[in-house]
């Protein structure tokens, strides 16, 4: 009997990935599609890509629309999420797509967010030591951000391994799909084709604490985490160049090792071959994390690079992967590791 | 028992995307993967947004290697298909995505390409009037150039109708994927992004004779076409403008009807709703192809758009869609209508 | 004494174009630079890449504000220039750069704008016959749509010529900042990189009256236009691809031959060398129009192309070039040919 | 009595970009243009942006056509320019947009670029202290490479002020024309387009011991750099994200002290407002350079960034800045602060 699945924000970008992915999953069934806004509009006019669901309409995200359903996935602006979630049945999956149950500490809410805490929900990175346990046969699921995917899986082996010191620098290209459809100047293409431009600076970016709180119980120690993101002129992608002091003894040998042992058995993290790097082109569109490591022996730091789609793997696709944990699927059902390219 | 495919020229962008479908295509088994310059590489390190074939090698495209497959698909330049070909078993499916064998007239041939030529095989359009049933059962198969795809899909229904005159005047935007790996200065990244060519231009274009090829015969006479192709920056996609003078008594609705009519059954052509108009990211990396008409009354002419992804649709995928066909099996197998976008 | 010269309209990207040129405009200051909403703001915030002014506060655009000046430039939309003008003095130059006093037939004004005709000015398209004699001593200067300033010189010497069929059929692809910096979510980058969308299909084009009113005295008769622009994925230019059928007797030679006599004492207008086929990148930021033409025999049709900066030929260059001519100043002064490429 | 230039490898993106300031300006009149495998086309062909020198004909890089010049640019591979020079009169200015004479210390140039050194020259960065005198009067100039002219003005007011750990982490965006014409597939425009990769990672790239070499004496200590440059989809310019640990006593004031006090006079480096940070865009084919920077509280480090147009201030526009400051001339002749935007 399919799952019968509704999608809350479903004209965003966010909203149209995980449509897209779940047209492709053969245990599903899509139920309600809701949005705001553009509420009783054909569904064909806003998202032209999506074919099949053309004919449908727009409903409004209301409890009544959403009733019925054995998942329901939020796409919605940050702070929405708990009002939606607590009037669907316990019983009911509730994948949340957007940020307001990802972090553990109320004060890193506080300081990012500046709303009520909602609390936290079984984390949708089951890549990450302990997470996919907690995945098994949950109802609530708190889909990681984009960059803090990329990042965390860059870097995790070399802290579980104690190979880095807790100073994290990142610097991640990101594709404007990431800033979502929001109507604002800096997104219009005249301006980003052909330019690149940092923001969240200096410690600014909310993801920040998110990096933080998935890498320090690895290192056993506090990770300060040091992020600049930078718009690039792409849709889709994002490349985290990653970056921490080694600890003394650390070789290339053993950072390699420590790699290779993290990711033998992940279906969706490639390690590329030696001297491989990864290019957000070769996980368009696809489910897969491309990781590459290297030792810089001069300045003595590890460098870890990761590739992924923004709207999958750091988005949608994380998000059809952890319901599939938690509804005792199999993880990669639906799912892909192979990008659109060139 | 699983269809065991070989493609030949398996590390250029045609090869490259009829492996990416082949691996979601549930009947299938990839068997050799052949090239000529790159023999004896790492296949990951060719194309490595294919993750399932990161381990395979490159082999050479010779008889042995290519012998005991039940299809084998060539991506080769052209003049080389025939010569592959004839050392295949006449019950081996040949699929080429080359230009060698679309042609009828010899003597366009002799103009365009100036080899000698090749012979013609069942052309793989489905969805131009009588193509269908010469593919099923075929174990030859032509598969149309991007360019003519693109166009006879927009301008057939009106030629079919009568509705226009046989002088076609054709303009269409095309990613660069479309010109191959070739090392051309015209190609790299930094000439291409922020810049619009024409090429090919006063019916140059080796893709003219086969526009002519296609229309004619539904117009009941010679139809002639000028066509220009617009190198744009993006890696996929065309966008097709085609446009015709109308025939007397040409109406908005007698337009919309035929189209109605050509495209009431085929399932990767979606004729959008009146007033939407195509654009190529709704169909990247998928085997729909969009299309929409429009009667211009002030100019009296036919307006009729298409867009498809020239590596899908274009190529590789109307190339599965004809195999399906030659193998019996559902057309729609392995296929999709859903785009990657944004 | 130097120009004392306005800007109103000058956070939008007409706006910016005509100070970076006005800039390097050695007989020409600076004077106000109005708005309206953004009134107030620094200007440094607004238009980051014009160093020069990033100290200046944006106005806003009052008859106060713009007094003093020997010409005021106007990016405002349409409907408002007339008002503003009228505000001015008589011997104030004014250039529009908006659509209001473009088209001579107010019946056409109406169908395609659906304000209040305003009146037409001295046009400003310096190439055009007739054109630059109207333009000396001017103080009301309209200046062309970008589309048909390309579409215009791309064409008009085979029609002056007598060459052409007076039915034009005209595909122009153009860069996003054509469309302004209106926040519309067509026009996000994560929308139109990737991909190629047609607009304003099927004779709606504001700027088709505006091409048959400069074609049709040179034809002799009302010439026709089919015009379909297409968004492609860039910020600037705009690469017009225009044919038409020849008349009979029409050669190679003789369409070459038309060309280069109107061409010959252009400073602005490059015919390529034989064979040679303009590209947008070879005019970025720049007034120069790259044109060629061809004659295709088996279609026996015309096909002129011709590439420019949609802002700077399109729009501002033009504008400068024409009040250039109207002060009396050499005309090309504080112009350049050079494009920014690659 | 103007200055004579030729350029030597003025077919590549060098060579074009340095004619093009050149051409605009005012003391200069352009003598030979040279090039190797293209020596003998006509230059509208190879350089179709530069339409003034449409119809002059590239030659072959000898003795003979180099002499009778003031002043010689040489864009040239690296290990071809102290032969050339040789060739040259000791009075004739030689500026050397390779890497030739960049640096000092012949161990890293053995390491990294495997050649024997050619020596080193005045080095063509006048923003960085001591530098300017070194270049008046100079005949012999080595122009930065662009990532070290990128990085070492976002960084070196830090480390003059005593602000910063001498241990760098640079990550920089880099548009694709900084790997020159070259015919590689990874440059293709199809493979660049919607891709971000990183190269030269883990300490390898050859502008990583020029970094080292211009911030070490500020510091006061070896720097040790760790530098990874990403290509993104853009033919031009390069962000560069810089940061090192702050020094105990660093304050988010006394940071933008050191920023101002350094860049209070520099008529290319633009200091932004607080709080505004870079883009590509607004330097375009300018000679500007944009920089920023921020204090992290929380990770206890510097965030400095810049933002060149690699192609101008990272490599023809500081030659010719160089130039004018060897000649004698104004500093600024023949350049602009003010980029092309959108």
């Amino acid at each position: 009997m399919a799952v019968r699945v509704a999608v809350a924000g479903a004209s965003g970008y966010a909203g149209g990935e995980v449509l897209r992915l779940l047209l492709a999953h053969p245990e599903v069934e899509i139920g309600a599609l809701t949005g705001h806004s553009n509420a009783g509009e054909l569904f064909g006019n806003l998202q032209p890509h999506l074919v099949p669901l053309a004919g449908r309409t727009l409903e409004a995200t209301t409890p009544e629309v959403l009733a019925g359903h054995d998942v329901v996935f939020l796409a919605l602006p940050h702070g929405q999420s708990a009002a939606v979630a607590a009037q669907l049945g316990a019983d009911v999956l509730v994948v949340d797509m957007g940020a307001d149950h990802r972090l553990k500490d109320s004060a890193d809410w506080d300081t990012f967010y500046g709303a009520p805490h909602a609390g936290t929900w079984p984390y949708g990175l089951p890549e990450l030591p302990g997470a996919r346990a907690a995945l098994e046969g949950a109802r609530r699921i708190a889909v990681p951000g984009c960059f803090p995917t990329a990042v965390s899986l860059a870097l995790f082996p070399a802290y579980q391994a104690q190979l880095a010191e807790p100073e994290a620098v990142i610097v991640a290209a990101t594709g404007t799909s990431g800033a979502g459809k929001a109507l604002k100047a800096h997104l219009l293409g005249a301006e980003v084709m052909g330019s690149v431009t940092p923001y969240g600076v200096g410690g600014a970016h909310r993801h920040t604490p998110e990096m933080v709180q998935n890498l320090s119980p690895l290192a056993g120690t506090r990770v300060s985490v040091s992020f600049t993101p930078n718009l690039v002129p792409m849709a889709r992608g994002i490349l985290a160049t990653c970056s921490a002091k080694a600890l003394p003894g650390t070789t290339a040998e053993s950072l390699r090792a420590a790699y290779e042992k993290a990711y033998a058995d992940e279906p969706f993290v490639h390690l590329l071959p030696e001297g491989r790097w990864p290019s957000t082109k070769s996980v368009h569109g696809s489910n897969a994390v491309h990781v590459q490591v290297a030792y810089d022996e001069s300045a003595q730091r590890i460098i870890a690079i990761s590739a992924i789609d923004n709207l999958t793997k750091g988005t949608a696709g994380g998000a059809v992967q952890s319901m599939n944990i938690a509804l005792g699927l199999p993880e990669g059902t639906g799912l892909s590791t192979i990008g659109v390219a060139p």
